[in-house]
């Protein structure tokens, strides 16, 4: 299928899902998370057809995500490692994880986030490291960054019922019946 | 492009993707947050294909993520807002940011998450409410849920040198070079 590449937006968001916007590519990296490196390993987590997967690892490894590293001269075999850029996915992964525990685990959920001392079940929540308050309170805004082109502070300035002030535009709180 | 449904696997993820695992609809969402309603403000923000944006925009509603609501009837135009479910998607989005920031944005921030008291940028993290401590510290790992299955059971349980005890899996820690 023919996509726009989102790589030339200045969005940070679509330049990220220009990465990894795509389920296998995600699923991969929740893998790889995991400690799975080798090609069978994934395939056979992932019930992935195999020109599927090697197009979407060697992806990964062109974005810098993963890092291809021979492990065997023969066969020639080949794994692949998380790069920090990899690992610093893991957040975006939690935080989809608790999306789709709230939301789509009817049954249950069948896997959890967890404190391994404890083993309590964790409901993670963003919090400005600053403050140490929920990004969810209204006080917190996406807005247009020093590198912002013409279009971007448009949209971020764009006044409107919805709209905060200073060039920040309000975002709707989350749901206060979590 | 055909594509496996991941609505029918267990992992909390796979299901989160299979409802929002597209590109386009991850950007309506961003813009939905933003406070966009109508089809024609999707489709300038997007420049996105008319059929392709309707397609989009049915499937977050038949996800739950989006309400259809008619707000003229001559001649007839909808708007979609964003359900509790899709508002629930933010602190995704956010983290989506932080990761598009810090790996792919070598020119300075185009969008920032901010503070609107203070205009101090926030780069997000990730906490256990019930302790305060980040996510990242190795303590906290993903593990078999309550309704997971034989395959996640065994997934989560496998035991190797990157593997943690009590069924839960070590996850790699986050690059502390952050």
């Amino acid at each position: 299928m023919q996509r726009k590449s989102f790589g030339r937006m200045a969005c940070p968001i679509a330049r990220s899902l220009e990465r990894v916007g795509e389920w296998w590519s995600i699923l991969i990296l929740r893998d790889a998370l995991h400690g799975l490196t080798r090609f069978d390993e994934f395939q056979q987590s992932l019930g992935i057809a195999p020109n599927m997967l090697a197009r979407r690892l060697t992806a990964l490894v062109e974005a810098g995500l993963l890092e291809r590293r021979r492990y065997s001269e023969r066969p020639p075999r080949d794994e692949y490692v998380l790069t920090a850029r990899g690992r610093d996915f893991r957040p975006v992964l939690a935080t989809l994880l608790a999306w789709g525990n709230k939301h789509f685990a009817p049954e249950g959920a069948s896997v959890l986030l967890v404190d391994t001392k404890t083993g309590a079940a964790v409901d993670p929540i963003l919090v400005d490291p600053a403050t140490g308050r929920s990004i969810e309170e209204p006080d917190y805004a996406f807005a247009a960054g020093p590198a912002a082109g013409e279009r971007t502070r448009r949209r971020y300035a764009s006044s409107g019922p919805r709209a905060g002030s200073a060039g920040a535009e309000r975002i709707p709180r989350k749901s206060t019946a979590r």
